[in-house]
């Protein structure tokens, strides 16, 4: 026993937490399993919040985490989650999403809970009661693939998902996300009720979903901080004009002022160095003809960074240079801020204990940022959080190629596992 | 009487010819006057082949023809003709076409006839029997905007429209082009007998479509040749990945390739000067989405130049640029050549007849390359062929905004009369 470890306090000494035998064998079982809801003919996964497979897929988990041990119990909003009860107050919580991308992989989300569930199968294995509560969760919502519902699941845990929410989001179909819920066995007119007070810290496994760990050649990655995001659309105006009459001298050409918009935000971010990223990701030549010079073009910027400044001075070097470009070619520019998400800082000291059990696991780690958004941005906000990365293969992920051995997915559970027994124990 | 004067030969002495009164008001009146069938609420002009405006314009088109005192017959394919008979064999004939563009301007095409009507009306008021027999014509179809028609007007007239065309082409709603032609009184089964064997000589006048005399303050231009196309399709392929967690140099971004690609189009049209052109006017982003870098991006190629063997060193050089570009960033680039239009050389002695009736119009000139396909083009095949240009106010064409002052049109239309005269007595 570590009285002196707990969240947020110190690291864990080494040595004194066993060693946990999760095997590839297990975790492919899991993932595979898992795996069979919401999948389609090409290999990947649809598993929208609340729909049949969803509804499966935390049927089957249940299933697994009793199988485990554990005590299950879901919210109002249909969180699953799995218990080992400690013998004080207070819960240690891991876990991830349940519901994937349109046509998306078997591990993103999945793992985080796949693994929170191996940890604490073979923590509830040593027989030995916890000074802690430990818990697994699946949570219900996060890509916001059917409502744009932004973290429905891990907001629910503190209390912040808003009535009127229930009733002003919809899917393509027209459906509710209350009808959707009570659908699901949920409880729209309690939502408040999946409030927790005793969660102290959280945890989430998850695969990277780039190529950073596989370049280093690291089997798990301590993230320090979840980038912040800055989406902008931009509409740029010049001319509509002949494609043949004009000559190329006297053309105010929207398409041609955009590339070089494009390449202006692919060179800055270079030149800011990561973890800066800015991606130009749709784009439409409105009214767009072989034979008409393009008159009007609108595209899409993604930029991230953790810093808010940083971000801030992202988007404001590109404005500059953008603004440049329109004038060389004689265009309009209207750029429009359609969302901006600071990033979050985990929490140093519990990612420490992370650190300390990947060392006891003999893992050898890095630190990075994570370039995507998590259920770990909301829980950040309350209690300390931490968050490990797989290696995702090519850095592939949202699409059925996504692919983590299960080699390092049983590596990363060990080094959770561990972690999750040195704050519980 | 200057009897060596005829096409393809010489050009005719000037001061001979009398001045032609073709005023500013007539012109608009005509303009105007055609410009009613078609008409839409913003001012546009939609008139397609066969369609109910195209029928109306015809029919009054008829009635000027007759007013100004010619014999006017129709085709089968519905090509509308005024004639002055001459005393020898051999028909001199002008004019342009009918149809417009979806929502097109009064101009183009329609000047041409106009032009070609007032220069006949003012040529038969002279009460002298000519030569040569002239004429001008209505044509029905050159734009290709309700059936892929591709001059059927002018192709008609040298009995190169084929029978199968008449049941393969169909309009958006599945009419084929030989329902269309019976409903509007053609007559399908006896297209060949639109053949005409008599035309020695063709001069249309069309407004220029782009800014080259408005630029060079001149009333005319002359047309040494139209311009040769070549439309490719462009496909780029990288690696779709999620814009966040994907450093900026792992990323196999097709996007930033096509724009680089599209800028090298700029950038080489620029370096062979006028009349070479390149335009990229379409560009998708094949499942774009604001967080993914694209994966594939297709665009379209339309570059111009009147000689065929440097259009082919245009298309050569922006492959090879491409190439490099594509290697630069890790793409995979496919082009396909979808149609490849050789340029056409005008007639030098009948565009040196222009010339000589500008001068004794006192109107100064410009030689340039037309841009735009025209029924010359197809005219040029058969017989010695000119075109002369008037200007095109802020270069604008196929849109409301098409506009060529009054003045300008009787100026231009005085040129064509003196021309005429000059061929056909």
């Amino acid at each position: 026993m570590k009285e002196q470890v707990s969240a947020g306090n110190s690291a864990p000494g080494g040595g004194t937490s066993p060693a946990f035998s999760i095997t590839a064998e297990q975790m492919a079982a899991y993932v595979n399993g898992l795996g069979q809801f919401g999948a389609l003919e090409d290999g990947s996964i649809h598993r929208d919040v609340y729909d049949g497979a969803w509804l499966e897929a935390r049927k089957w988990l249940q299933e697994q985490m009793e199988e485990a041990g554990l005590a299950v119990h879901t919210d109002a909003v249909g969180n699953l989650f799995g218990r080992i009860q400690g013998r004080e107050d207070g819960t240690i919580l891991t876990g991830s999403h349940l519901d994937t991308v349109s046509r998306g992989g078997r591990f993103d989300g999945a793992l985080g809970i796949l693994a929170g569930l191996a940890a604490l199968r073979a923590i509830k294995q040593l027989d030995k009661l916890p000074r802690k509560s430990l818990e697994v969760v699946a949570l219900c919502e996060e890509e916001g693939g059917r409502f744009y519902g932004d973290f429905l699941g891990s907001r629910a845990v503190w209390g912040r998902v808003e009535v009127q929410e229930l009733d002003e989001l919809r899917d393509a179909r027209g459906i509710t996300l209350r009808q959707a819920m009570e659908l699901a066995d949920g409880l729209p007119g309690e939502i408040r009720a999946a409030e927790r007070t005793d969660i102290e810290s959280f945890i989430e496994l998850h695969i990277e979903q780039g190529p950073v760990l596989e370049k280093a050649k690291r089997k798990v990655g301590l993230v320090s901080d979840i980038t912040g995001l800055c989406v902008q659309t931009v509409r740029v105006s010049g001319q509509a004009d002949h494609a043949g009459t004009t000559p190329m001298e006297y053309r105010k050409d929207a398409l041609v002022g955009v590339s070089e918009m494009i390449l202006a935000a692919r060179r800055i971010a270079l030149d800011l160095g990561a973890p800066t990223v800015a991606t130009v990701g749709h784009l439409t030549v409105e009214s767009g003809a072989v034979n008409v010079v393009p008159e009007t073009v609108s595209f899409s910027l993604d930029a991230r960074h953790p810093d808010p400044a940083r971000l801030d001075a992202v988007t404001a070097r590109l404005g500059e240079a953008w603004m440049e470009i329109a004038g060389k070619y004689d265009l309009q520019l209207e750029i429009k801020t359609v969302q901006r998400t600071p990033g979050t800082q985990l929490d140093p000291d519990l990612t420490a204990v992370l650190a300390a059990a990947a060392d006891l696991n003999g893992v050898e780690t890095v630190n990075l940022t994570s370039g995507a958004g998590h259920d770990s941005q909301i829980m950040a906000q309350h209690v300390p959080t931490a968050m490990l990365f797989v290696p995702s293969v090519g850095g592939r992920s949202h699409s059925k190629d996504e692919f983590t051995s299960f080699e390092d997915c049983a590596t990363g559970s060990k080094v959770l596992a561990s972690a999750l027994h040195a704050l519980a124990y």
